[in-house]
């Protein structure tokens, strides 16, 4: 209970506003730094929110670098999700009040701050009997998770889904929301020096398999098959041989799904997997789907729902998260980009 | 006139029947063999049929090759298309009588013979004012090209599509079906010595542009689009470097469908082509799609239909054909196998 107590003191304290800024892309430790903002009263249709954690996903960096497909308008506030606390509203507004939590509803909002004042429509109304931290790292990996399982393929229970990257943020959500609708996951990992207590922690959540990228490719793959149906969804976040040999397990007619590139490869498929096998392949992306229920987003709140019930009834856990002070981001923005951390690491206003 | 009563006259002859047959997968040339076929009487589901033309699809020759993903029990005879009149049916046979023109509606019926015994179901029947070839090309390539153009996005008059091997069968059906749906098509090819004379030929089909393999890659590819919107549909039958080029000229959100692999060479895709481009890539293979709709085949009688009326009205041309006697058949799998040669070898009964 302490953290929590302290977190809301800090949260609601009276300091001036601060936030990481960045006037030009690059390496974010050495572009973004802690300043002052200067914080107007909201606008008729404007919130003012306190913010109370904000995490750093890798995203949040490949914009800070300028290496990503969304760019904000420079200077501007690092961070694109994060929970905060509503402190006063529009004359306007009717969706919020003060006391509420919210979450963006889209990216590039700047949630590595203190405060910020945005628009009512730019935000949205989360629970306020969740943790901080599963409300803080809701709205991308959760969302994107439960898009994945929900959008490509009619998913039974006992029907199974392959995906790699599954340490990620994504794939332990995936995991989660897999196990709570009783669909069998095979999740890819990398082999590391610790990879027994990952296999145990991923079984924690309530993976079926864990297997690593040298197990996938090896013959013996066919006796996992033994008594699991063939995927009919792969989730793709490697891109490379990775990839490939992912999709030589998916059922016929089975879809393959690519929300990310760690390897920094493309996706490389036999012609007669298209044709003979019938697979279909397509990309994800988050803040796309977002932005196209902007206006009407009954989706968009549905899920919000369904993700919050499930962090409630403990279904769904954030992932293992290292808070740190907004003042000490410099050692969070190196730990965040440390491989084979495991960790999130989340800012704390 | 002539040529079609001299065909006529030799399908409805009373020889003995005969037939390309094969014991062995291998290559064609060594493993096929003109025999004497024992050709019974039809049983009550079945149709007796004189032969009249059959050509020599790639993926027939694969077939006999073994090296196909749809292979015959041995030993079988060659061939899966080619048009045939009904000589006589047996006693419960409904939807065809004596005289009509018929084709298959599935795979390795073995059409490279002068007569055959079939069941009623695995026959559709076509109109007889059109030309011989025009029939006995219909059943893969025009069915595909027309499949392509139908199932994957929704087109309208003035939007584009894309396509490599456009000099192929199915790239020729493709400029045709466009032209006559008012779609614009971007064809691309391979640079060779009598490029223009292509050209002029693809032109004089409808195409509305002709590009190499090699201007593909040029950034003057984006003069092209200033008259011409990008395409929602890229149909790859190459592999390789063609695709991932034609890829990039893609509209946000359109869909590239591979119905064939020359190159022999995957499919290469950027992921932030999947992710921020949104495309997506499937596969078409005409045999199954037909195998799924044996039972209920409205949708294949209603393409045989409209594909029909265009052969009659002159907007859907047979591709140029060299026309073989059966007894020269090895002469005609030589030229099959000429690359370049742009001329589809036809077998006639």
């Amino acid at each position: 209970m302490w953290p929590v107590l302290r977190l809301l003191r800090r949260g609601l304290s009276t300091a001036a506003p601060r936030g990481l800024v960045y006037e030009k892309h690059g390496e974010p430790a050495q572009v973004l730094r802690l300043k002052n903002l200067a914080i107007a009263s909201p606008a008729n249709y404007e919130v003012r929110v306190k913010m109370l954690a904000a995490p750093i996903n890798p995203s949040d960096l490949n914009m800070v670098q300028g290496t990503y497909a969304l760019l904000p308008h420079l200077p501007s506030v690092g961070g694109n999700e994060g929970v905060g606390v509503v402190a006063e509203v529009g004359h306007h507004v009717s969706s919020v009040r003060p006391g509420d939590w919210v979450i963006p509803v889209d990216a590039a909002l700047g949630t590595w701050r203190t405060e910020g004042v945005f628009s009512e429509e730019a935000l949205v109304r989360v629970p306020s009997d969740i943790s901080i931290v599963g409300a803080a790292t809701l709205s991308v990996n959760p969302c994107t998770a439960y898009r994945l399982l929900s959008d490509y393929e009619t998913l039974r229970p006992g029907d199974s889904v392959i995906q790699n990257a599954s340490n990620s943020s994504v794939g332990q959500a995936v995991i989660q929301l897999a196990a709570s609708l009783g669909i069998t996951t095979i999740n890819v990992v990398r082999d590391r020096p610790n990879l027994q207590s990952l296999v145990e922690r991923l079984q924690d959540l309530g993976a079926d398999h864990v297997i690593t990228e040298e197990q996938l490719r090896k013959p013996e793959m066919k006796d996992l098959f033994k008594n699991c149906p063939r995927p009919r969804l792969a989730l793709n976040c490697v891109g490379g041989k990775s990839t490939t040999e992912m999709l030589r397990h998916l059922d016929y007619g089975g879809t393959m799904v690519t929300y990310g590139g760690m390897a920094k490869q493309p996706v490389t498929i036999p012609v007669s997997a298209l044709i003979f096998k019938n697979v279909k392949l397509c990309g994800f992306w988050v803040t796309q789907w977002k932005k196209d229920r902007y206006q009407n987003r009954e989706e968009i709140t549905k899920m919000i729902r369904d993700l919050c019930d499930l962090i409630r009834r403990g279904k769904l856990l954030p992932p293992p998260c290292t808070e740190w002070p907004l003042e000490d981001f410099s050692q969070a923005l190196r730990d965040a980009q440390t491989p084979f951390l495991s960790r999130k690491q989340i800012l704390i206003m």
